[in-house]
């Protein structure tokens, strides 16, 4: 997944404010999702949200305006009611390494209640967990 | 109400960025409404939101971070289903007029249907209309 | 321009936040200036800003997450220190108009006072004045 | 420090947005600062930064729009370039633990270079270290 550093997201340190990645994360695992046929719109319609228990960022590089970042994403860890997810933000121009993130996820229901990740969810993500001796 | 610009507000220009006065604009509304008897968060529970329909701000100074702001609310316009309100903006600290703004908005039910303002609202705001006969 | 809403863009309406919309007409006028071979970002190194002035928005119909939406950008107006553009922004999947908006900018040197805008951007700039009777 | 959640801060969970306990953070590390004498508009303007290099966020209840937070903030390392802070998000109307963070700075010039933090901070900014073990 691929963007832009949009000017609204610059702090007056002349770079990509901090919580501006946590935004681009959420894109790019909506994109992932969406990539292997799962749309996280439909999950939330069904009731079902992967809420985001604990996060993680690693700042390496800053990112300036305009700067086109690719985001790619790695399923770490499936299990009934959890999922995790990493982050690399990379610049487009030169493939510097900008950050590293981590999201942990709990499916809850509309009531905020731990859930089980549905059924047809959980096959097409098992088949994407980057190493199965970690689930 | 009081705020102090928040460094996240701020973008590459080295001052807050045009989006935030927006959402300070909102945030004023709350408060203006709160000291008023009237729960924003009640309203929304009950099924009712005021949506904006229409937005619009002039910028007269900059504000920086860290700046204290102090953000006034009037109601100018009261219909059955419509309302508007206005906002200034100033630095506390040396009163400069800093923007203007203007807010339209149209009750709604959850579907995003026009609906009439709650009964037990109108009468408080009405007695918050700055001038009568523009209502 | 396309983008899709962000899940961070809506708010508990389940809707895009009206202030979203603002920072999108920014980065839709970043990526009209592009198209035009004006490098936003590198008239902000020079030491200019397009600061903006005023800002009004009409919101017709709601966003949702996960929409897809256009937004075309017009030029309407141009004169040495100043400039206004114009926003429509549409959903791609039926068309509908979602929003209209209007920003008017000012040049600006660092220290925040107007200047003319360089005569490098001006030509390529009236190239693209919708209706020059307008300017 | 002590703040409400905005309405622009929910997203379509009904709840604040995780990103926005980011923001949350800054401004309160920003009090917290002031509180101690120390004012981050003034280092930055002396040319410093506090550069956040990473961040990390544990979601224990969600925030819900208008809910009053307290967050408190703790100075747990601090190294010649770098320090540690560590935040409690709690729900001022029960004293629910809402979240818990922690965030890592590195001090940098306006080029992004380490540098050493100045030393008129240093000293107030050791009296504040919470375990004098940890540093």
């Amino acid at each position: 997944m691929t963007l832009r550093v949009r000017f609204a997201e610059t702090d007056q340190m002349g770079i990509a404010h901090h919580s501006s990645y946590v935004i681009w994360m959420e894109a790019a695992r909506v994109e992932w999702l969406r990539e292997r046929g799962l749309s996280y719109k439909a999950l939330e319609e069904s009731g079902v949200s992967l809420a985001v228990s604990s996060l993680r960022v690693d700042y390496r590089k800053s990112a300036s305006f305009d700067d086109e970042l690719e985001l790619s994403v790695t399923l770490t860890a499936l299990r009934s009611r959890h999922l995790t997810l990493t982050y690399e933000v990379k610049r487009s121009a030169d493939g510097a390494l900008v950050a590293l993130g981590e999201t942990d996820h709990i499916a809850t229901d509309r009531s905020g209640k731990a859930v089980r990740i549905p059924s047809e969810w959980v096959t097409p993500l098992k088949a994407h967990v980057a190493d199965p001796s970690t689930t």
